[in-house]
């Protein structure tokens, strides 16, 4: 890539990526998964066409990159769970940040959007499932594995039912608007879930 | 009332009642909440308009009895759950029953056409909650007191979040096809839950 000898136009790429990532995530929320289009995106982030379809070879590709963007940091390596050795203090680290994302209108809109469109939609359950979530969910069993190496965990502990019981509760209560989102639920859905799968 | 004087036009009444109810499920699967109408649920249930107005004062009404109608025995008095003193089978039995429930593509496709709306519209997620999941969510607490006061659950659990932790990962599971729904799963989620809050 020629960016690697030009570091001005390296950041500039870099800063129309994501206001194009943050524009597709916008228009999500306004108009719903089926109605953005290239153009519009585009269009609100100041762009050409040619710009975003150099780097993405569809909309649902930017569709999904646009989401990963929230869950990595921005070299893309951040989705290692915290390891100090204490499972209990590290899942409350993880789980009072997610309580706090999912509080917040402009984090939560978009993923709202997104959530609406995969329940209607098979394939598009297929793909987020394939893309985004297991990425996601490797990187939280790495962090549980080392509890059950640690004894913090049963070794014989189902890790997928592990996040399930950890994650669905709060899912749910976000998704239906049924409960505060706060970090005292953040805790205690770790204690029950360190209790249920208790060495 | 007349139609205690008189069966058959009693069960005419009900017929219809029932008709209009199953018309209503079905168009919200078709063309959601938001496009339904009095009009079309009279077309599909072949009664008139104003059959439903006798019953029923506006389109949320009638649309929150279609789903009351699948929590509720005929009488309306089926909410409670079955209490043999063993709260591990009695779950199980209830939970094995929803499970099969929702892989029944009749049964869920109207649940998830309401999801959807509901996901949306905070006013919506309030009557829902009033009217329908918090009568149903009542029911289960008494349950789960009575397995409290029988030593099988702990007596500072928090029954809601009991109930969260029962049926929130088999919502997500559902709601997103992340997984199968089976009598196993069913089973295990129990096993979990009783773990997390025994005694």
């Amino acid at each position: 890539m020629s960016n690697a000898q030009n570091p001005a136009r390296a950041r500039r790429s870099e800063s129309s990526r994501q206001a194009i990532l943050t524009a597709t995530r916008a228009l999500i929320s306004e108009v719903g998964y089926k109605t953005v289009s290239i153009e519009a995106i585009a269009a609100r982030a100041g762009v050409g066409k040619q710009t975003i379809y150099r780097w993405w070879p569809s909309k649902g590709a930017v569709i999904f990159d646009s989401f990963l963007a929230l869950s990595a940091d921005v070299d893309g390596q951040g989705m290692a769970l915290p390891d100090t050795g204490d499972i209990e203090s590290d899942l409350k680290l993880v789980m009072r940040a997610t309580v706090t994302e999912f509080a917040d209108p402009d984090f939560e809109r978009p993923i709202r959007a997104l959530n609406t469109e995969i329940i209607n939609d098979p394939d598009l359950a297929t793909q987020f499932h394939e893309k985004l979530a297991r990425p996601v969910d490797e990187a939280k069993k790495a962090r549980l594995r080392s509890a059950q190496q640690a004894g913090q965990l049963a070794t014989d502990a189902d890790l997928d039912l592990v996040l399930e019981v950890l994650y669905a509760p709060l899912f749910q209560r976000w998704l239906h608007r049924s409960g505060p989102l706060t970090a005292e639920y953040a805790d205690c859905l770790v204690d029950i879930t360190l209790r249920a799968f208790g060495p």
